[in-house]
């Protein structure tokens, strides 16, 4: 066995690839989580002061003091095992820290304040920043994604239904597709980002009740408990709760769904973007970059990598949510397992959804489209590609069972012969009374008239991208 | 082996607690996803007719036949596993039921119409209605549970956290954060009650493409595709969508995320009446009818049966939406299996959170609140349930870590010799030197004068209540 | 709004393409459970006659009226709503129906029974019988694969490895990997059925009280309680557990956990397919059959449908299985919810394998292989797919590092220009000193030639299909 | 905010309480997959040596250079972005440091390897490690239920079903439900240890066809192929495979499955626990030791911490296995996603289960049980808790229905008055006729005279544990 590294127990995401190498891991990393744990505890003190309840001068030495800290996250994991979660032995440390710039701060830290409060209000600050970068990176990817539907508006390529070609489509309309889907979890990440990352201020039960003895005992005159809410969540630059949601999960609940959204949207995105890169149909070609989708065997090979990062966050998120929506249900004013259960499939699910909407842009910005290729595709089958279209022109002459039923022999002697479909269609509808106009008939099968309402169903998608509201406002 | 029924085949919900018994069964039954097939069917004549595609007599006689249809569903469940799907059965059959009332009119039957178009919508049907009856129980649900909140705002009780008792609360917080959670729930499924249960009309691959051919065909001048769009949905009572839908299944996963939030939120509900109702606490007891948490041996039980019903649907709602959800990963324009997987999961999805919100309704309606029995628990620890407060005031005299321990062994003392926290505590502060008023802290540890902002809470939420907008607006 | 069935809240599988026409429907339907749980009251009876604790005569005529019973399930589904499971009301009307032939022995039914005796081990005897259709099918399956991994045992075909064509394979290798997949699903299956298929027995906590009680009333001299589990086990052909499993759910979990790798080894062939079916790829064509496969729209289509029913349950079932995984973590002796959320998971997971199983059967059996397409498509891109293998023979003389950015290069330019790579790649060995027998080279690069263990490799599974127990001694 | 660490990016298990504090951080941490991907590397090199394809000096010098390693893990991650997995730039940097050593060997590192060969072998490495650790804590564990099933094997106490009071159990009994779960796990395990950690070898495709060309190439007469994988497998102390498993992902199904049934298992002995320990009911405590359970804010709390951690774990597993039964289906060769999804939920699979068996062998080694707790408990609700064995000895006499009917009305009434049961039940079976025997009657109602076969049930699992094979031979 080779030699070990001495932070072997770590996890840097080498497993992880939906997400590894973009800012996932140091947004989301124990270190981040760390810091706004203490960002938390600052928040506390500086609403507590701001109220009276604890002198504004430790108020200002607790913010010092988080400044100066010196994260010993190991010391932190022990605690996990011994409390149930990180942040007793976290205020035992910090407190330690306060008292040695001042001692008499020192009994100022969390003061009335419960572990769930901290690494809540916590975690919605990682969720904040979170948001911020995936509604960015999702713009970024729309954007693209509108100018590959503007160009290809008219592109056309066979539309392909149950694996096998239908009618035509345009590839702009397929972009238009994927268009939609990011917008559409743009929408549902933006409601998440202004209406639920909510700070969490309960206490022990959920009742404020420290906070307003605290309150109390230092002679403020207000009710300290429902009145710090506010202050409290303002300073955080998180949005204040009706009621303490120790018990009340929707928040991680509408995360985890429009998150689910996001990798769902992607995934559509990347797997049809696989289909294309296959190496018979080879319509779409991922971005090229030295090394990238290198295999270790095989020099002539060019992996999707974007598409195949993407496709792993989409096959693990829905289990992550899942976890989270059974965390709902959970017992009492606060859960022995429920909540506890939450944080990592939280973070997960922040984390691939941050790294799917990364490598989603990237992918977006630099897509290869081949409209020859989607051409000769299209042109693999003949006239079958729009044999709906000869079904409804010859449907009133002859009858719609009648038609289908011819049309279904005809491809079939021609698929079989290699004759050519019109020939043979023109042949049967002599032979059955009915006799065509050739020449009519052939100009009905071009595909590329056969495109229905493709171009302006783009544009209505173009037209809901260039109304968004843009994200900025969202985005820390 | 025992004589066989002759529709053994079909499953009522014998084994689906979570919804049995609720109108769940026959609003999502096989009959009502046929109807809901032809009234799609009709809606899509009406449409045609209205543009001028289809004479207006043929789409009566097609609204005339769907009245009069009877259904054999037995036949459609052998088509699915022909064609993967029920359509194409369907329309055969119903193109018969209409040509035997008039010939002509059959050939207009599911005009340039798509298997997935007809089966998206009426799916979509289901959904409002499904919603309907959910967010009428919600309503119900809501209205006891504030009811509850409001008799029950100083109704002292344990709060109780990791299974422990912590500090008081009052039922009626406890009732409001049921009721939080309702109104959340509300609220989510209002959203997607109101904007996201879409009509779906594309054509065979998205472009609506055989609906123009034939509008072409029928010399309408406006394009018979996109135009088609509002006057269908319009005629389903359904929204508009951007784009067709049949790779874009945020429709599908919005209904997913709302009705596990209705799940969640009420299976909270549901936990807390099963620990509040156990043998040991009595706090709470679920509504009694003759018959109802009958025990097949013990004379004696009286399960609490609402909240296990609840509990089997949350229980089992998120996978559902977990497959939902993961269906949003397709390939192509239509795809090959990924649509065909979303049918049963949905239904069972609406299945669920209907028959949740009829039961919660009824529980929230007849639970039975003892508030003696909360006060006698809430007496079992004597002041250590209040030792959060205790430790408060005496932090700032004799140090809060000195609190902290002094009162752990005090604390423990007590539990061990049944002697009285505060007489233990006068003689030890005595005896480190800080003596103290024992009166004064006696009047502190009644645990009834320690519950923080419960009151105010609950009046927070119940202003929430009194504030959100009638459901009777969505409700079909 | 259309007429309405009067069963219209039957759900018959309309919606299920996983198993609609299967066997799943008549094996796992309502009446099959009732007709189960009436079993398990027979056999108790029978058990309880041979031990002496209720009259031989009596338990004669409990047989006989089940046997003459005419199911209501309608009634039951009422009473799940009102005792939470569906045996307090079958119990009532089959004591009824006892009662109707001779009052006498109307008192012996469910004589010291629990409502989770009966409702497990009914279920279990479902299980018993969907396992066997399994089984049967999967060996059906297997069957057809072997004897496909034989006839194309060095049929060459392209290697596909992140969607691009990587090195040569036979078509014989893939049915050799399919068939593994299946062996490993009979293995697991079995092993399922031969030792987690249980009776259970235990009574209302799990201690067998009542039924010793009754054993002790009856004068019968040993422990009516633990002797009564071996002969109720006999009676319905179902192992002896060690202990009553009310709450020891491993039966349950390993059922879900050998059904989940039935569709999982199944979904991996149906993927598979679909892929070589693809328009562009038409390797693989699915059976045909009248109508099978059939578009609405598109006479020209012939949709993969086996392939798509089969992903449809391979997409649900891991979500079935979650949830019975999750129902292993329950409260007390018996569970208010975990229980109960079990049923139907644990029915559709039984329903997916056995429709699965069916379908792959079929699908194996009458799949059409083009090994002139499989050549066709392998020789797409010409030596690159031996890249592989020139790089091996190039290192020893350029170096490892040279000859793979040596032969990453000539790909690209043969790509580019159209050239033939060993053209290009004599060229090129020659200009950096290295001249090559380009003869040699080029009989190298024949795919066809470079098969690696291939063969060896079908050998190997096909000599493990050959060595399986057959599985007749498992089905029932 | 405050300051950041440098290593901020790493995950070391803060928000992991599943497993946080156990060894499952240094075991599965990323510098262990790094080790166990060299542990591979070398492995290859020493088998190709066996075979006489690579000289064995090379080897050796591999092996040396695997163990003077200095791992730089962020510059891998890196490059699972660039190429989707870790081993591209693994091999690049361990072929330069091989080359440091001896550049002739250089050439002979990874010879014919493919990236999923190294990176699937060395997971099967890790499950190996992890399993020795799951199996060696689960025996640690059934020794000790063991020990509490066999001391309490007569305590009695209440049975509990739907949250009830239902009959009399013996806390032995209880503890055997424990243990028989413990005992299932531990085969589930076993046999999945013993058969299904399989090494990896396909080459590229699965062919094995690279590894045959450098034994063609170095003059091996045998099939350099099919011939490696058993000297390979046997250097790892892994199973050889029938087929190279790239497409065939059993070997992590049966992982999956066999780590949710421990993690489910455990998380029903956490359930009870739980309940046992609530303030209410107290018939347990958990392991007490300075600091463990604490709150931040109570001085009193002494949380159930093992339980809570046990039941994180439990909720958390079935989503990993779910995600792992889904990656069976994929597509091609090796597939482009679904291979890269199993890599963190197979990880997190394992650490889940080595947590939860840490924590549950903790757990009860220390374990009180308070049997006078248990017997007061049981007392709450007098006779009651054993009117089943009333109904069952006054039905012969009254008949069964009116026995039930008359025990219902006496248990109610002495509940709502308070009276004892037997005696309202004598009065009212003299008013009914049926005189009774009170003294007799009142003998028979002690709970602990009617623990039905408790004790015996008890014997049967001990027994069971006795004669299980000890797990040594299965550990590493």
């Amino acid at each position: 066995m080779s030699a070990m590294d001495p932070r072997q127990e770590a996890d840097t995401g080498l497993l992880s690839p939906g997400w590894a190498g973009t800012v996932a891991d140091s947004l989301l990393g124990d270190a981040a989580v760390v810091t706004a744990m203490l960002d938390v505890e600052v928040a506390l003190a500086a609403a507590q002061a701001r109220l009276g309840v604890i002198p504004r001068a430790a108020a200002d030495v607790i913010a010092t003091a988080a400044t100066a800290q010196r994260l010993d996250v190991a010391g932190l994991v022990a605690g996990v095992r011994a409390t149930a979660n990180p942040v007793v032995a976290l205020v035992a440390r910090f407190t330690a820290e306060v008292a040695a710039i001042d001692p008499a701060a020192s009994d100022f830290v969390h003061r009335g304040g419960t572990s769930q409060d901290i690494l809540d209000s916590a975690l919605m600050l990682l969720c904040t920043r979170a948001f911020g970068r995936i509604l960015g990176d999702l713009d970024r990817c729309a954007d693209s994604l509108a100018a590959l539907a503007a160009r290809h508006r008219d592109t056309p390529m066979a539309g392909r239904t149950l694996t096998q070609h239908a009618v035509p489509i345009t590839f702009g309309l397929k972009a238009a597709v994927w268009l939609q889907l990011v917008l559409d979890a743009l929408d549902r990440c933006r409601t998440v980002a202004d209406h639920s990352l909510v700070a969490s201020l309960g206490g022990a039960a959920g009742t404020l009740a420290a906070y307003a003895e605290y309150a109390r005992l230092a002679g403020v005159p207000t009710d300290g408990g429902v009145e710090l809410i506010a202050p409290f969540a303002a300073e955080l630059g998180l949005r204040e709760p009706v009621l303490p949601w120790h018990g009340v999960r929707t928040p991680i609940a509408d995360v985890a769904g429009a998150l689910t959204i996001v990798t769902g949207a992607l995934g559509k995105f990347a797997t049809d973007v696989q289909v294309l890169t296959r190496t018979e149909i080879r319509e779409l070609v991922e971005p090229a970059a030295p090394g990238r989708g290198a295999s270790s065997a095989m020099p002539q090979k060019h992996n999707p990598v974007f598409s195949t990062l993407i496709l792993a966050a989409a096959r693990q998120q829905p289990a992550n949510a899942l976890v989270l929506f059974g965390c709902m249900v959970v017992e009492d004013e606060r859960s022995a397992g429920g909540w506890h259960a939450e944080w990592q499939p939280l973070r997960e699910c922040l984390r691939l959804a941050v790294g799917a909407a990364a490598n989603a842009a990237e992918l977006a910005a630099g897509l290869t489209v081949r409209p020859e290729r989607m051409r000769a595709n299209l042109d693999l089958t003949g006239a079958a590609v729009v044999s709906e279209r000869l079904n409804a022109v010859l449907a009133p002459t002859v009858g719609k069972a009648a038609a289908k039923k011819l049309l279904t022999s005809v491809i079939e002697e021609a698929e079989r012969t290699g004759t050519d479909v019109i020939t043979l269609l023109g042949r049967e509808l002599e032979r059955h009374g009915h006799p065509a106009d050739v020449d009519r008939l052939g100009s009905l099968v071009d595909p590329a008239h056969y495109l229905g309402a493709s171009t302006a169903l783009v544009d209505r998608v173009l037209a809901r991208h260039r109304e968004r509201r843009p994200s900025a406002a969202v985005s820390s």
